[in-house]
């Protein structure tokens, strides 16, 4: 799947991932009162107008772009009605052939994190059958509870051919607070990123990068240098472009010298582009193509810093 | 919702908190055989007898119990028809009187861990209304995104009267490859249980314990003496007694003083009773005979420990 994703950047000559985080409050008022107007103002009104949100926006981009990464957390506050359109957004991510990231930041130990692994990346026996739950290509881990949370993750995913990406660092402004703290003088992080590099050899594409990768936020570009250097063969997906504060230029050290190893995430820089007043001419209607401009300008931000 | 934890803990003499952690090959055939039969081997008939075996348990030892711990990956690996049984054992537990704590091990940053703090233990709005998701009384968090990962859940701890248990020291093996590294002379998760200190302050009940708890695993009898006495007002929930390897004698060292301040866990000790050599006597058929039986005697081990 790693493979897949190289690829698809490629194509696409867009290292760039669209976050499907979408909030009640992105969503054009006409979308929400259609969806009102079916199934009342109710969870299942919500998951509608959600579901016909991303699906707009994913028909507006998925020619420009490798992959969606959509975060769970905006789907589960829905309860089980918004955990069906967390599945429906991936089914029909991956009709269009985009790779899903399946933002979910999950991480236990043992048997607990193994149910994990084959809930989003695998298939789950049950009797004689076996089945998928969520099926995403990618799922973000926390790396606090050491090997016995990551390893059944990499089980899971050398068995499936998909990958993981964890948590080194946060690009949050009190990411700080551990992940930055000394040990015999080296940060947190770069210990957390030097065992992102030794999980992934067990598992490695055919491109030279490994199904191991990490998150590193745009908004830390130094210590994205150190860590692309301490993990040279696992992609980084980088969040915090963009609404977060991150810019083009920012990106550079996240990328090896072969141009590939990072993936950078928009999320309300692309979804709720609409309303920021350099794309509001597209007016809330037309939703989906504003996403498609700022899309655009997003790879060629990117392309731009990178000398592409 | 701590105190009505403390005052449950006080009417059942029972510092402890069942675990259910449904595994399908904890469950008797017998039960899986009537699911099946009615569903199919299907992710809906893996649910129905989740949902059984749950029931049972409940209904076997609710009156003895303060409090129950659905692990949510353990339904999750069963996508959404999993999550509906998670929901469902949620609701009857609480029908029951019992205090629910959702094992999810959540942690973001920002709008998006507020919006997993909405999910499992607030209210989202939709439009005029507001929707509970899950609804549990207490959910586990993972800190290594730091305090804007924490503080949207203390936001609606504070709103909903409910609380959290925060990942300090976990009950693995591997937890020490970070947990346990030395920043400025001490380990890191000595660093994390001054931040749940800290973090409690903000939200404290009238029992003279925080809303802010941490988890530190049995397994590290030692480690939970000095935490402890970092988190004086901090609720300890203790997994690994049982199965991990935990013993009544190690988790003296979590209590406070006036008997209180710790509640502890076990999962497949009491779920799975029925397949130990101990209560092979009731038999598969009487599993939640044999569950009852598990918790009488955790916990007369337990208050013998603590000398009650």
């Amino acid at each position: 799947m790693v493979d897949k994703m190289i690829r698809k950047i490629r194509q696409t000559n867009a290292p760039i991932v669209v976050g499907l985080d979408p909030m009640l409050s992105y969503i054009p008022h006409h979308i929400k009162r259609t969806a009102y107007e079916e199934y009342g103002e109710t969870l299942e009104g919500a998951a509608e107008a959600i579901w016909q949100f991303n699906k707009e926006i994913i028909d507006k981009t998925y020619d420009l772009i490798p992959a969606v990464k959509p975060q769970i957390a905006m789907y589960e506050q829905f309860g089980i009605e918004g955990l069906k359109v967390f599945k429906k957004t991936i089914d029909y991510a991956k009709s269009k052939d985009l790779v899903v990231i399946g933002d979910a930041k999950r991480g236990d130990i043992g048997s607990t994190s193994a149910a994990y692994a084959v809930g989003h990346l695998g298939r789950v026996e049950v009797g004689s059958k076996k089945y998928a739950g969520f099926d995403e290509d990618f799922a973000t881990v926390n790396p606090y509870l050491g090997t016995d949370g990551i390893k059944p993750f990499v089980d899971v995913c050398k068995e499936e051919n998909k990958g993981i990406f964890i948590l080194v660092k946060t690009s949050n402004p009190s990411s700080g607070e551990f992940q930055d703290r000394l040990i015999d003088g080296k940060p947190l992080y770069e210990w957390v990123g030097e065992m992102v590099d030794k999980w992934g050899e067990e598992h490695m594409g055919q491109e030279g990068y490994s199904y191991v990768g990490a998150v590193v936020g745009a908004t830390y570009p130094e210590m994205g240098r150190i860590l692309r250097k301490i993990m040279p063969r696992s992609y980084i997906l980088v969040p915090g472009y963009g609404a977060q504060g991150g810019k083009g230029k920012d990106l550079v050290h996240f990328f090896n010298e072969d141009g590939l190893g990072a993936i950078v995430n928009s999320s309300r820089g692309i979804i709720a582009a609409y309303r920021q007043e350099q794309y509001a001419k597209f007016g809330a209607e037309n939703f989906g193509e504003a996403s498609r401009q700022a899309v655009l300008d997003m790879i060629q931000d990117i392309n731009q810093a990178l000398g592409h």
